[in-house]
Formats: C-alpha cells, structure tokens, sequence
C-alpha cells in the first residue's frame, strides 16, 4: 500500500515491532487455539474434541418466546437494552440464589447474604479468569487436579501463576497427594504462595469423574487447616454440574463451608442452557465480590445485560428446569452410546481402559502404554486419517511437555449423535490398531 | 453460622484473610463506583452525571423483529445459541467493516484485510483493557490528553500503568505540547516506556472537542517518528462517532494510516444502538491480533455470540442505520437544550465557560476558578442538596489528587429529557451561585 503524501520521504516503514506486555508472552500458544484450528483444517472429521453442546438440544423456542415476553412492557424492554451493573442483573441472581438453594436442597441459602456474593459474568471463564486476576502475582501457586480442565491451565498461565499437579483417581482429587503435596511446598519454604485449590467436582473435564462427598468434606478441611497467614481458598468449577445422568446429587463443597470463607462455586449456564448467551457466575466469600467487581470494572464493566435479563425471564417461565430434564435426557443416551461403543470397539485391546462418568460431556480414554496420543505422536494422525478428532490428554497435565503423560484422550458425546459416536468410535479404535501392529512393543498383537 | 460437625474443635474461624495479588491494589477506588453509589444514595436527583443512553431511544421494536427474524430459521437459530469464536462472529464483522468504509467514504476499505484485523468485544471497554494488557507491563507509559476518559485512567492504573497528561484545546490534543513531552520523556531515558497515545477524538468525553483533521494526521506523523525501539502506537476511541449532530464527518486516524500500522480503532454499539447488548469492536494492526485473541482467549473466549448475531441482523435489514438518524436527531435537540440553559442560567457568572459540542453526550463547564467542583469540595454536596448531579472534572485528570484541576464538570445530556436538562441545569447553577456567595474572593460579587 502506498504512503500517504505528507509523510516525509526519508521515513522507512516499517520501522519496528510493538514491545509487547510480559503478558502478551504468557497468553500465547494455547492448546485451544490449535484444537480450533485443526476442526477448521479437517471439517470431514468426525469431531469428538469439541466440547459444545449438542446443537438439536438448543432452546430456540424458549428464546424466541422469552425475548417476547421480556420486550413485551415497553419500561422492562428499555431497562434491558440500557446499561446493567457489573455485579450483574438482581433478577437473575436471585433466580440464580433460588435455583442454587434447590439444588442443594438447602432453602435457607436462598437468602439475601448468598445473593450479594454472587457476581454474573461472561460465561463461567471470566469467572475463573478473574479469581486469578485478583488472587495471583506471577511466581504464586495453584494446586490442580492431573487431568485437569487445560482452558484453567492457560488462565493460570496468563497470569504467570505456577499450577502444580495432584495425583487424582476416579473419585477426583486424592487428599493424601494434596497434603503431601502442600507438605512437600512448605519444606521448600513457599506455603505462602499456594493461593488456591482448583477442582472440577462434578463429572470433571476431562477425566469425567465426581469428587466423592468424603473427599469434599475433607478437601475442605486440608483447605482450613493450611491457611496459615492467608486464606487458602478452593475454586469449585461446578460447570457440569446440572449434566447429570447417574449416581446421587451431591451437595457442593461451598454449601458445606457453612461460614463461607473458603470456596469460590463457579457455575454456567453455557452447558445446561445456551453457551450463545455467555451467562456464567460465582459465588465467592464476601470478601472477594469488591475486588472482583473492581478488576471486572476495569474490563468490560459489565456483560450483556439484555442476554441476563432474558436468562431471568426464562428461568422465572418454569422453562428452564424443563429444559435440563430434556436435556439429561438426551445426553444420558448418548453417553451410553459412548460407553457401548467403548466396549465395542476396545475391550480386546489390551491395557486400554475408560472411565464411565456419572453426568458431563466426556469420557477419559487411556491407551496402551507404547501408544503416544499426543499431537506430535502417531495416533493423532492416524485418527485424522480416518476421519476423527480427539483432544490429546497431555494438554491436560502440568508440568515440562516432555514429562508429560501421553497415554490418554478426552473423548466428548456432546456434539455428535449416537450414530457419529459410534462411528468416531469405531475410527478411533481402527487408528489406534493400526498404531499397536507399528510399533516396536505392539509388533507381537500385530 | 455454625461449624458443621467435623471440624476440629480447636479451629478457630476465620483465622486469616485472603492475600490479594498487587494488580487487585492497582484496581481499586474506582471513581465509577463512587459515581454509581452517589445515583444510588440520591435516587431524587437530576442526574447529569451518567453517561447512559436516552432509555426513550432504545430500539426495543427492531430487536424484537430481529430476534424473530434470527431465529426463523431452525439452523441459524441453533448458531446463534451455540459457542462463536473468540475473535467473533465474522457476519457481523463484515456489516461491521462496510459500515466503517462508508463512514470513511471509503469503498476500498470494505475488504478480507481489514476484515480479519476487527475484533469483537463485550463493548469497546473490554477493546481498551485487552489492548492495555497486551502492551503494558507495570511502570510502561500512556500519553493521554488532559482532560480524558476517566474509566480509561482505571484501566490504564490496573495494569500498573503510568499515565501522563497532554495539553488540550478546542481542537483535543496539543500536536506541539506532546511532542515537547516526548522530548521530555526521551531525555529523563524513558522514551522505551512509551507504548500507546490515547485519544477520545471525536466529541471527546469528557470535554467535548474533537480533534481537528490537521491534529489527526500530526498525531500520525508524530507516532512514527517517535517510533524508535518499537512502535509507539495510538489508540483512537471512536465511541461517539456515529452521534454527529454538526461539522464535517472526519475520517479516522486509523484510515489515514495507509499501512494500518500504527492505528488501534475502538468503537461501539452501545451508544448508537443499546449498551444492554454490549458489542464493542476493534480494529487493530494485524501483528496485534494474536496477542489481543489469546488475550481474550484467556479471559471469556469470545463474547456472546447470540448478541452478536442479534446485530448482525439489525445491520442488514437497514435498520440499523435509520436508527442512528434518529438517534441524531433526538440528541441534538437535547445537546441544543443544554447549550441553551448553560447560556440562560451561566452566562452572567463571570469566569464561566462552556464548550460546545458538535456530537457525543458531553458538555465541558468550567466554573469561576475560587469554586472547587471536586466530590470534597463544597459545590458537589451544594449541587446534591439542590437536587442535581455532576461528573467532577478531577476524575478526568491524571497525577497526584492534589495538584489536578478542580474546576471543571462533564454534564451530560444522555438521560434527561429537555425539561430535565433545564432543571437540572438551574440547580447547578444555584449551587454554584450559592458557592460563590459564600467564597473568600466571590463574596464582593454576593
């Protein structure tokens, strides 16, 4: 492109770079960015990476009939086109409140005190984002589960916070590894820089286990009794929380913290209702709701106060309860079809295994030892090649890459249906064959 | 509230606070929130303090129809629910990029490179703190004009940025007097500090003015040459652009930055159309768009896309631009009426003054120079008593609290209606007579 006449003619462009932030250096090279990139790249795959929701549950009528409602007095219609709070709407929350006290089963904690220590944000990843924003300088630590959700690694890793890994099993995170692990810190003279314990407790992302009750209640305990000159806090990600198809209604970690100084409970209605709308939230101790309203002021000032507003009118209908039921429903089906077709197509590979969640969107894969199901290793490719996607199961670990495990695999039944299930099944388990008879170890099944 | 059961009985709550990071320090003690509580705590008042949207200009009917239009169709519907990408929804980026090319008048502009160099925001704040983030590390330097957009100054602050002030006139930003600042800063070896200029340049707020189109194009040239070790940048704040009620249509500096290097322009849905939706957007140089997605990855990965889309259909149908026809018709009535009673009830204090406006929200007063406007000086709780509310000026300024100007107020005619202008208005001017009255060096005029 040609230079506008008026610059002068010595002047050479261009002449540098902008000098970006330390940050700018810690956000980059997300796993997600290359997920995306590779479902562009490859659109005749069958996806079982992508952990959207399955596009026939959408509630495009209860939307359609919501906004009418809502635009329907010409004062409401007004009030949710103009500006909200950056707290978020006081309808929705106290719906939120009301809905949150159902599902503990718990009416006492649809109260006033509850509502204003919730916060609604863009989706339930701002949520997350902003606890780290206020609670970690770079170099302070976060204790996560291995597996853990790989989007949380990168927000801590944006903020330059250290996240270091505990052993986890098929009841989540084991309290032993915690507590040896938090033994092991404080030798090492950095107990005041543990800030927080992260755990997906319902039907986790990616390992699609519960944290059992035991194991909350004591979760809890590990969490007072190593705060030491500060508050050491547990971030529950109950993103899942309503996707449930199996086992009991377990309350959450922060409605057993009865004096409510401890848990941050992030919850989102991306999974149970629209990820469209981007509604999320937090319930977080009284003590964060300023600095995390102030940091979310500095951001955006708010999310959308029209899609709050029409979340409030959906909730209010009865629509909303109605439309999880169905939703359960759904996806109760299509995680047996996962489960089946698990069975199908890998019980006679030997050392393969599968976690069979209670509620979710994922199944957690592990392959035989000598297979690498990294994005660098053979599998990957192989699956491409016959037309199906996987979200490799090291981006869910902390830690150096190559120390890394690189023996398993998110597999997600959201988007796809019974039929794309079993069949992105079937590939994989075709690729994977393939990947045992080529290498050195497998030769002998081959 | 009690223990629950077991906990150990030698606990004894709560025993610590949560430990914050430094950036919670650096988002504190906004002047926002102080704003919000005074609207809150005097619900009676005439508020010309808020810079909301006129709720009776709302376009409640054309997002109804929209809505409706958006989810007709069963496949487009489910998009619209469904998760979009981070850097947004590229049909309305394409609306978005004709609409720029047609303000520009500027045909060629409406291109795939311009296309893939817009991104969308939860309004153009979240534009301005991502573009904060990405830039500044802690003690980096922002040249902004004095006065300037007081909830930037909170964002610039929450990074750990340092923002130094530039003289301006009628015309925005004094082309001589940052030159003589970088000079400054280049001698005291801090010229690599210098990341960004920010500019509000067209009907400023808080002041008003806009940049002429000689300044447009000498800040231009001023950025590249002072682009020594990295290219200094500007940041054009475009969000009262399409409110143009008289003067010549300005290009942006942006269009005049044929090689799109050197220019972030961040504009807004929220005032032209609703803030309840809040749509913001950015155009920024393409080796900024990595760093601004990842960044914005790390935060909500993508605003809502059902609101985006929403738009998107508004844009088409041509409503969008009759909309802001009338938008600019109802508000300069109101911009008239405020010019009106500013000439009715202060043109016979002496040392008062006034800039007009030729679009935006904003008149700039300037009270006689013994009258302190600050929220500590006595005109403020005056104005309150009187039943009215105004924008301090000292929230627009930059530096020690102490040494700002204090004499100035942003008024606003979003909300008000004409009546409510001129009412508002006459108890300004009570209390500011009431002031003088009662000053050291204005009671011979008493």
């Amino acid at each position: 492109m040609s230079q506008t006449s008026d610059v002068p003619c010595h002047f050479t462009p261009p002449p540098v770079l902008s000098k970006f932030s330390q940050r700018r250096t810690w956000a980059s090279d997300q796993p997600i960015s290359f997920l995306m990139q590779q479902g562009v790249e490859n659109p005749q795959c069958i996806s079982l990476a992508a952990g959207l929701v399955d596009p026939v549950t959408l509630p495009v009528d209860t939307v359609q009939s919501a906004v009418a409602e809502l635009l329907r007095t010409e004062s409401a219609a007004r009030e949710c086109l103009q500006y909200g709070t950056t707290q978020g709407s006081e309808r929705l929350r106290r719906q939120i409140v009301q809905l949150i006290a159902q599902m503990e089963q718990r009416p006492d904690l649809a109260c006033d005190d509850v509502l204003d220590n919730l916060i609604l944000t863009t989706g339930s990843q701002q949520l997350l984002s902003l606890v780290c924003e206020v609670l970690f300088d770079p170099g302070d630590i976060c204790l996560v589960a291995a597996p853990t959700y790989f989007v949380f690694l990168g927000t801590l890793a944006g903020v330059g916070a250290r996240a270091i890994s505990i052993d986890s099993d098929e009841q989540g995170m084991k309290i032993d590894s915690l507590e040896e692990e938090l033994s092991r810190i404080e030798q090492a003279g950095e107990l005041s820089r543990v800030k927080l314990i992260y755990t997906v407790d319902y039907y986790d992302n990616p390992a699609g286990t519960t944290l059992s009750l035991e194991r909350r209640q004591a979760l809890l305990d590990v969490a007072r009794r190593w705060s030491r000159d500060h508050r050491l806090l547990i971030l529950e990600d109950a993103a899942y929380r309503e996707l449930r198809y199996d086992g009991p209604e377990l309350p959450s970690i922060w409605s057993l913290d009865e004096t409510r100084e401890y848990v941050i409970l992030a919850q989102t209605f991306s999974k149970s209702f629209s990820p469209g709308i981007r509604v999320g939230h937090g319930l977080v101790p009284r003590e964060l709701v300023s600095p995390i309203c102030d940091r979310k002021g500095n951001e955006d000032f708010g999310s959308p106060h029209f899609t709050q507003q029409l979340l409030a009118t959906v909730i209010e209908s009865g629509r909303y309860r109605d439309h999880v039921a169905r939703l359960c429903q759904r996806y109760r089906v299509k995680c047996d079809a996962m489960l089946a077709a698990a069975k199908k197509y890998f019980s006679d590979i030997p050392q393969t295994a599968w976690i069979e969640p209670d509620g979710g969107l994922y199944v957690w894969l592990t392959a035989p030892p000598q297979i690498d199901t990294s994005f660098s290793g053979p599998l990957f490719s192989r699956a491409v090649e016959e037309g199906m996607m996987y979200v490799p199961g090291d981006f869910c670990f902390t830690g150096p890459y190559a120390s890394r495990p690189r023996q398993y695999m998110r597999l997600s039944f959201g988007v796809q249906d019974e039929a794309g299930i079993d069949e992105g099944m079937r590939r994989l388990s075709v690729a994977m064959r393939s990947c045992i008879s080529s290498s050195p170890s497998g030769r002998g099944h081959g």
